[in-house]
């Protein structure tokens, strides 16, 4: 006679990044040896309303594809839990006798983790739980960075770096670029865009974080000195830039009024400054959903890492370990050579916390970040990916 | 003693392509078997202003390291060309004794030639010129396709491919994404978004083409339709997509009132539309300059017959044509596999006309691309890339 499975659910929470599916699948792999494996429709929204799909071999077999597929597999989505929520998730949880929970998600998410794991406790409901960090923003605090991080941060780079090259060719006609990245209220996306710069006539020249106050005449006075001396300007921002008052410089709002909102469109308003008060040709770019999707940009460190997350996390549940949000410690051998380990947090010291870019990779001018943060990143997304040549021409005498 | 070589110069004009760098030092390579070979700085501008380089074994070796780096190596830029300015192109050349003119370009640029080549001509200097065709657009008539495109439409596909899984596993929160490409007046890179779906329930689900008038009333419609059926909608548009009454959806100035004018920005307009009219959360995406400067969408095969183009036309000047553009001529065998060759046309068939995508592409809907299309496509962009696996998941009865 066997004894059953215990079961375990997982869901894929927020915004997706291009290698959600690897910690998904890498989890589901390890789990299905010791657990039954559901999965979770549309993450928090799915829990609350029991949309439950048994994971069994063959929907295993088919999901496997997805590995190195952007989205989240099982749906994602927003969902603000409420008081009421916590009860449905527990009552769906203990009519299936799910007694494990692991989801996907960023700060947002672990915040969910540790009211779903009170509330279980509460009501008597024995239910462990696990959370496995995920996203492009990297403003997870605990670890040294987060899964989905390390593509996004590839996409930003090479995006920056091509889209300087092309305005350099046609300074004749355009004169700045200002490139808006995603981050929310953090630049590790943005100072991402400085990763392939190797000189100062290199893009990108100007580099504005949420991390620092902006200030619109120093930035338009940043443009014309950059002008002046390299004949045009590729600026990068966050959508997150903030001014001196803590406000923000444009926020779309999906559905009206009255619906969610979510960031961006700042370049558009600063490109506008710079035609209107500096009177030259500029454009806004705005990076948008590719950082955070494009397969073509993932970084194959990062997907590992991701799998790596996603196993550790079974093998942890099967420990009987709650409570927790993995993480990733950077550890640096002599040789400087990239190393880390797996490690582990509570769900309170990192829910509803977030991890600005500390100031020693900032640079002191306040427009960029330093060789110290480029250092951090480069293991993260590879070394495959290089600066171009610089040249100049001289203008031939005859 | 040794016969002095004769001298060629060749520039880069309007937008640059990720390949365009491959044309220009192909034509490089074997032009210097025979020619003494000069740059032209900025292109048109530069001929005008008298901006010249001398390319040397040194400068050619340094160069070389551009073959597959966007932007254009030699500048490039935009410049309307006036009567007195094709004086100064050949004064400038007969001075130099440039005997040989080349410009990579799109259909402006081979007006361009063919009005240098009169001016010479009405001047009594001898001066032969080639065209060699560029641009992302695919909008040149007599070839059947142009180095650019194939890298651009690459991108385009991947992004579409992309940001709709994104959406896809966001539906719950956002519902309708509004992609703009790159196109003017055509819709051979909207068209591209196509490429990688493989059934009716994958993205992209709407694509607006410039060749087909635009109705706000029946996009609302298709989009209604679209959302009711499939749960979301990733629509395609082309920059250049117009009302019944010829009138472009949006345009950009680059410099106030009266700077010059880009188009984009439509998409923006349309996601308001459906927030404010369906009510529906929905966002625009604008692919932007990735789209001809992403270095990692570069199409081998593009790269290939780019450079081929520069070598062919190296060799086309040294057998004393003049006049013509270079085209590519597809020609299928028997068992359907992509074969071309190398072909010409005089400027004349091709300044300033543009190539539509023609009916036998459009699906009768108007609001898509068919099969014939794809399979014109594909060799373009390489069959590497390939949509996603079609899933859904049966929701668990327990």
């Amino acid at each position: 006679m066997t004894l059953r499975k215990p079961k375990v659910a997982i869901g894929q929470a927020g915004g997706p990044t291009a290698v959600i599916n690897s910690s998904l699948l890498s989890f589901i792999e390890e789990a299905m040896k010791d657990f039954e494996v559901y999965g979770i429709i549309d993450a928090l929204q799915g829990l609350v309303e029991d949309w439950f799909v048994h994971i069994d071999q063959q929907a295993f077999a088919k999901a496997q594809h997805f590995r190195e597929i952007p989205g989240a597999f099982l749906g994602s989505g927003r969902w603000s839990m409420k008081e009421a929520d916590f009860d449905k998730c527990i009552e769906h949880l203990r009519k299936r006798d799910i007694t494990h929970l692991v989801l996907i998600g960023g700060n947002g998410t672990m915040w969910s983790c540790m009211q779903i794991e009170r509330k279980a406790s509460e009501v008597g409901y024995e239910l462990k739980v696990l959370g496995i960090p995920k996203t492009v923003d990297n403003d997870l605090s605990v670890t040294d960075h987060t899964p989905g991080y390390g593509s996004a941060a590839r996409y930003v780079a090479m995006s920056v770096r091509d889209i300087g090259q092309d305005l350099r060719s046609m300074r004749n006609f355009e004169k700045v670029r200002v490139i808006e990245t995603m981050g929310r209220n953090v630049g590790w996306l943005a100072a991402a865009g400085a990763l392939l710069k190797e000189s100062e006539e290199q893009p990108p020249h100007l580099i504005y974080l949420p991390e620092r106050p902006f200030h619109l005449e120093q930035f338009l006075t940043d443009v014309t000195t950059t002008v002046n001396s390299v004949g045009y300007a590729t600026v990068v921002m966050s959508e997150g830039v903030r001014d001196e008052k803590g406000r923000i410089l444009s926020e779309i709002t999906l559905n009206g009024t009255d619906g969610p909102k979510v960031l961006g469109g700042a370049s558009q308003f600063l490109a506008q400054q710079v035609v209107n008060k500096l009177k030259l040709p500029a454009r806004s770019e705005l990076l948008g959903m590719n950082q955070r999707s494009a397969q073509f940009a993932i970084s194959a460190q990062d997907l590992r890492e991701a799998g790596e997350l996603g196993k550790e996390a079974a093998i942890l549940l099967k420990e009987g370990i709650t409570g927790m949000m993995l993480t990733i410690q950077r550890e640096s051998d002599e040789l400087g050579l990239y190393k880390y380990q797996i490690g582990r947090c509570r769900f309170d010291e990192v829910a509803g916390k977030e991890k600005l870019l500390p100031n020693n990779f900032i640079d002191p001018s306040g427009t960029g970040v330093n060789q110290t943060f480029k250092d951090w990143l480069r293991p993260l997304v590879g070394d495959d990916i290089q600066g171009f040549p610089e040249w100049s021409y001289p203008l031939s005498k005859i």
